[in-house]
């Protein structure tokens, strides 16, 4: 059974976690740099953007997490540090900051930063603020550690769950950031993850591809790939479970666990993309295979057009059609039924790849919830996949064009 | 020499054109519905779009292309005529009522429908304004079928080229509409194109493709490829050139002309996208080949942060260097160049994909234009390519938050 927790990434065994203003953001009412701190040294995993623009944070981790081990987490926000030509140095020296500030190798702390790119990350701030930062961690500071990584987010995101593994109860913690510049490829936005669970770097390196795969890779928010993505996840093991060594019941339990946080993580996400007001959710079935049923659901969450009748209420199934019709694939789509779900109601909509009568106050009425659900039926198969994201709207347009001043 | 013309599909000898309203739309002062009428029979040639959901006059007009020939071109605003169970028939009955009001053999029209998705197209005010249409097409009607065939344009698009061809000059003459829903894949938006030239109807498609591959399909406005893209070409050959039937220097010259000309209806739609205030060009060159060129041009002017920074004339180049990062291809992102250009100025923004310092005043002013222009140097070989978009505005969302109402 799978149980959601209080405390974030601090909920897990062995964690904690605080967040400060150090001045890389002007705003000194808004925290910019967290840190997260094990106990010891953890098996760690990672995923990664797959933009050929990698911010230099991320070569650095990589670089760190070549040995699967880690123990502290830093991340500012307020800059990128990416396309600078200082970029990678500037990184390492972040980590250097928190090794020489807590005794931990710099080599086990990952680097991560989010904000504008382009712009040269000031390291005095840093440098000037980590005595501070670290005395900011305690065992209970998940959210302020939360608060610092936001950049355009209207609110703070953290989770936890907890499952038995044999006779032991471990937990899985999470706090994310990504409003903006969403549209994970095989990667994902910020977030960063901790489990008391025992459990082998390249194991856990396995649940971590296979759960995002279904959960954070189907988010997006606008279709900007960012340069900065980065989920990390750190195991400390203190969760005293048998070490999970190969995938079995245990692997499958941890796997169900972390999916249960991820998939919370991805909506939440979605429904608090830039500028939105609804969660856009899409459902397929039929597909004739999985990755079909996913560049369906997808494309559909993805359709400006759809997105911006979506905010008005407006149940123009036309350009669900529309965008069912260009994703890749190969099925009829004269078949596809496809209907409305929200809260407020059901509606179905077409049928056969064909319009079906229905009461438009109804509809308007089915969609005007905080959450949307497209249900798609492609009858060709047994493919299945559900993907996240939002409506378009005025503010999506006044915050990006606002983004930098 | 390629010079500019008056007249639009009507400058080309043996065509007339005319437009009216026939009461598909509710709005009694907005014509809905074309007539583009040759002499003769045409030679003719079309491309379509890539879109599985295809309206059902695209259906009706391949089969009725199949040989080449046709002599006339219907198309109705208002209403897409897809995705309705009765959408063939009444296709077809769209050309019948052409042939039985002409003369002109029912299989020789060309049919397209433009407007909302999945609502049942009356054939009722078609079939009772036909004998006005007819009555309206005259030798000078290009502009009133320009403005019949308009959804959310706002204005009409028309344009005519002519160029000598041996010792005689030949006309090729456009109209088309596209505003939103567009992001061709190998297709284009609504675009009927009428030429005197004399070129037989294999060539006449070859030069279709070639051309439309760096032109109309280098447009997007907001990522969402139609279903009823179709642009078709006719050919009356009474420009009284030597008939062109193999690659040559007279198909050079038509290719050159007919370039000229798309490019100007491909600049023209991107800069009258839905709710835009500016056309976003963006020029590559230096890409290790042409699709790779293709490729990172479109997806800078695909980029839903960088519309909305361009919209805002912020100089936010860390954008564009993120979507060049997301483009698939195979090239160094680190020896990227970006330089923004208008008429107002040209600021270099980033050079071997670092920024480098430039004043913002200035990057705001250059950007502060109704066309402006983002050059892109890979550095990585010789393939070069240019894409055409537009901002993304708040009237983007209300256009599409309010379409179907």
């Amino acid at each position: 059974m799978i149980t959601w927790e209080k405390g974030g990434v601090c909920a897990p065994k062995g964690f904690s976690a605080g967040g400060i203003h150090c001045g890389v953001r002007k705003n000194k009412t808004k925290r910019d740099i967290a840190l997260i701190l094990a106990d010891t040294v953890c098996d760690a995993a990672a995923v990664y953007t797959t933009n050929k623009v990698c911010g230099a944070p991320l070569t650095v981790t990589k670089r760190h997490l070549a040995d699967g081990k880690a123990q502290a987490i830093v991340c500012n926000s307020g800059n990128a540090n990416t396309c600078n030509a200082d970029g990678e140095e500037k990184a390492v020296a972040m980590a250097e900051l928190v090794g020489q500030a807590t005794g931990i190798a710099a080599t086990d702390v990952v680097v991560a930063s989010t904000g504008v790119i382009g712009q040269i990350l000031p390291i005095e701030p840093i440098r000037d603020g980590m005595s501070a930062l670290v005395a900011s961690v305690h065992a209970d500071g998940s959210g302020e550690a939360a608060e610092a990584i936001m950049t355009t987010d209207t609110h703070k995101k953290e989770f936890a769950v907890s499952t038995e593994i044999g006779s032991a109860v471990i937990t899985i913690g999470a706090i994310a950031k990504g409003s903006g510049m969403i549209h994970p490829n095989m990667a994902t936005m910020l977030c960063f993850v901790t489990t008391d669970a025992s459990i082998e770097a390249g194991l856990l390196d396995r649940a971590l591809h296979a759960v995002v795969a279904d959960t954070l890779n189907m988010v997006s928010v606008d279709g900007d790939t960012s340069t900065n993505d980065m989920l990390v996840i750190l195991a400390s093991g203190r969760a005293g479970n048998a070490r999970i060594t190969d995938e079995g019941a245990d692997y499958d339990a941890f796997c169900a666990a972390l999916k249960e946080l991820l998939t919370a993580v991805s909506k939440n996400i979605a429904k608090d993309g830039e500028g939105a007001t609804k969660l856009l959710e899409c459902t397929v079935k039929g597909a004739p295979d999985t990755q079909t049923a996913k560049r369906v659901a997808k494309s559909v969450i993805t359709s400006s057009l759809l997105k911006a009748a979506v905010f008005a209420s407006d149940a123009n199934w036309g350009r669900i059609l529309c965008a069912i019709g260009y994703a890749e694939g190969d099925f009829d789509v004269g078949k596809t039924d496809v209907s409305i779900e929200s809260k407020n109601g059901s509606v179905a909509v077409c049928a056969d790849g064909a319009g079906v009568e229905f009461d438009e106050i109804y509809a308007t009425n089915v969609l005007n919830a905080d959450e949307v659900t497209v249900a798609v039926n492609l009858k060709s198969g047994d493919g299945t996949a559900t993907a996240w994201g939002c409506d378009l709207t005025y503010d999506y347009v006044r915050i990006n064009a606002d983004y930098r001043t």
